[in-house]
């Protein structure tokens, strides 16, 4: 009699059928991340529909010393939601809780359940004539918790930051089953530590959030988007600089690809072409946007690419007319991951820099790759804005995909290595779970990490929430 | 022999002579808090020169099992940065440690020490032309690192965020003298738990911050300043929807004060005059600010007056032109805490609620109060955006210091509780220190309590960080 013979009974009480998933032909997708980078086993997947059930849970499981791992949109990049191979662990979903609690217009926030998918609080927002900004390739499916969890980004953290800048309270039941009331919806509150933080990020390590109350912001009623040449990525760093001092909190995107990634979408998307009528070693999509109607952003771009031409930090320029053109600009920009896997294997390294560190940071980083592995193909782009960048690798042309995979670590190794030689993050919007666990004993400051485990002790003694993540072992 | 006859050798051999201030006639400035509201005794004030001397005197004290007290500016309004009365504890004053370390324009980052004054590291800022936000009255005096322990606003919260929201990385020596390095100058960074967040408003119960990594904006190139009459505080709160719709992050500031507060200023202030020929209920000052040179934000506040007017949110308005008349504006909003100590004791209460809940919040605590004591004169003024009033009480006209003091603590009881069944918060922007610690006990959710206890013994577990602050006793 395993503790998970007694567990589950109790589980199927507590949440009632519609609650636990037991079927082998029903539980596959809660057991393989959506990229299927990362799969492993459960003794059963529960799917509790509030709060109260979500207590339940973790004290049942508590009871019977069973792991609990925490699962909103599975979209993870890292194998934060993807239970270990004992198939001992329990995967709980929060997909059953996704109901808009609150909409307050006038404090501008609204309160939502962790299931809910992060388009539905957007399109909830717009509906009340509000923004909520944060805006992910994952969006579809991703989870206002799960985006919680680990801290996510995307392409609008230059203006409006992370969701740990979006949060401003939380609801959250605690490994042994207790409930965290911190539904604040205050801009001020000095009342002692700040406990939210420690749970934003935390990938579900150390409880479980049930619910957020989130910031909304004005609706943008003006856009503007240009797709800039530039000599290389030192010109994107000075080109930010010409388009914050005119357009301030205008710019809300400042994405940038080296010709590398572009002509990967160009050679294997469909629908897309280059602006221009010949390469450039880099790019920027600058985007501006503003609550006033007719703002006249496009005149701002101008003024900003006509300095940038003077001082030669463009050579060509195209500012978006349309929403179909600016579609396409911004195609060329998302549709470099997918098309990197038509040229086999991609080596995916998600990291920040000081945003003054990247032209020699990438200077750095091509010339340390190109001598590890002659010929390798290096597809840098990212959020240069927040010091962002996504350095992806493919395999030299003509070499095996095998060979090149046998390289992943040591190649690793080399970005890794050049972002901490520039106080940079190892990890700036991806997370930790599994896949980066291992590293941070490497990366990490010492006593960071101490203070880490005695956090995790603290609210986590039993050590059974989404054990194997984020923490290295030792 | 005690503790101190021998720990003070040491910490002047570890400090030098200019480290360490033992003499009476120096000491009494560190012990006692501007306003003069809060005093105590110590057995050394210590003021070192750099993080390795901060290590030196915490290692020391905690060899010697002596507590210390954190203080920057002295500037705080809740004693948190004053020690008690036994002459045991020592005060760490963090006045020698304020240079900038590096200011990176590209990155949009300065970095400085605790000690540095608030205004210098905004002058520094200016001088690069960019802009710190944080706005204090007490900016010529608090330190960087006391508006970090406290978490200090201000007036530009709304557009700008509290100082947490400003804070890329710290550096901190915890109690047992170990120097976390987390001095990062990064916007994403996903590397496990954030602790610079539990430092933060921590009020220097977990360690002493050294050092920080500051966020930089554009610098500011137009601004509109309009001063409001109002039929109450209900239209204030739909004055900043009509506001934030049309000009979104150029709202920088709204203030709002009650027709009370404002007849204080008229009342005792030098060189002030009512805008308005005739008396209105509640005031807004409403502040745009843009990165562009002429912006045309006195058109944006026309227009949003225009509807404020048609829809009776506005019963007056003018819209201050030339620096001279902006000022005048500004002096009606920034005399009031100062007028109104010339009508005796002033009680002050610095509360959140949320916005959408104010007018509510304003009735009802307004009528409790009135019945409480008859005639009580209600000073309610504040950051109206970010739902933080400064609800201050004068006595009744003709009545008495003494029996108005004596009060106090059951005032106080009125208007939290209030504040707390609009689910507010009973210290917006002032923090705990000794003022509020024990309401914290009332007030606060005990499992929140405990999670901060537990945070506060992980840290800290000989308890010597400025003790009896924050934490109620038990």
């Amino acid at each position: 009699m395993t503790a998970t013979d007694t567990l589950l009974p109790a589980l199927r009480a507590a949440l009632g059928p519609a609650g636990l998933v037991t079927d082998p032909d029903q539980i596959g997708s809660y057991l393989t991340d959506w990229r299927g980078a990362w799969s492993g086993a459960a003794a059963a997947v529960v799917r509790p529909g509030s709060t109260a059930e979500v207590a339940a849970v973790l004290r049942l499981c508590r009871d019977a010393g069973v792991a609990v791992v925490p699962q909103g949109g599975n979209t993870g990049l890292c194998g934060g939601a993807v239970p270990d191979a004992s198939g001992r662990q329990v995967v709980l979903s929060l997909g059953r809780m996704r109901r808009v609690r609150e909409l307050d217009p006038a404090n501008q926030t609204i309160t939502v359940e962790a299931g809910a998918v992060l388009q539905s609080v957007q399109e909830a927002a717009a509906a009340a004539g509000r923004l909520f900004p944060l805006s992910l390739g994952s969006e579809g499916s991703a989870t206002i918790g799960g985006t919680l969890a680990t801290n996510a980004g995307g392409t609008a953290v230059l203006r409006y930051g992370t969701m740990r800048d979006l949060v401003l309270g939380l609801e959250v039941v605690l490994p042994d089953g207790r409930v965290w009331h911190g539904l604040r919806g205050l801009r001020k509150d000095n009342t002692g530590y700040d406990l939210k933080h420690l749970f934003v990020g935390a990938e579900g390590t150390l409880g479980v959030i049930t619910a957020a109350v989130l910031k909304l912001f004005p609706a943008v009623r003006s856009r503007a988007t240009a797709w800039v040449a530039l000599p290389g990525p030192a010109a994107a760093v000075e080109l930010i600089e010409v388009v914050r001092a005119l357009a301030g909190d205008r710019l809300t995107g400042f994405e940038v690809m080296s010709r590398q990634s572009v002509a990967f979408v160009l050679a294997h998307a469909a629908g897309v072409r280059d602006p221009f009528p010949a390469p450039h070693p880099w790019y920027a999509l600058v985007e501006l946007s503003d609550t006033l109607p007719g703002a006249g952003l496009a005149e701002v771009l101008e003024t900003a690419l006509g300095e940038a031409f003077d001082r030669d930090l463009a050579r060509d320029a195209v500012i978006g007319s349309g929403s179909a053109q600016v579609a396409s600009l911004w195609a060329l920009r998302e549709g470099i991951s997918e098309a990197q896997n038509a040229e086999g294997p991609s080596l995916k390294h998600d990291v920040t820099v000081p945003v003054s560190r990247i032209p020699e940071f990438v200077e750095r980083t091509d010339r340390a790759l190109a001598a590890a592995l002659p010929g390798i193909r290096v597809v840098a782009y990212g959020h240069v804005g927040d010091g962002n960048l996504h350095y992806n690798l493919s395999k030299p042309v003509g070499s095996a995909d095998a060979a090149f995979r046998a390289r992943a670590d040591e190649l690793a190794r080399v970005v890794y290595d050049s972002t901490a030689a520039f106080a940079g993050s190892i990890s700036a919007e991806h997370g930790i779970g599994q896949a980066k666990r291992d590293l941070l004993a490497d990366y990490e400051d010492p006593l960071e990490l101490e203070l880490m485990r005695g956090v995790k002790a603290l609210l986590d003694p039993a050590g059974l929430m989404n054990p194997g993540k984020v923490l290295p072992a030792g």
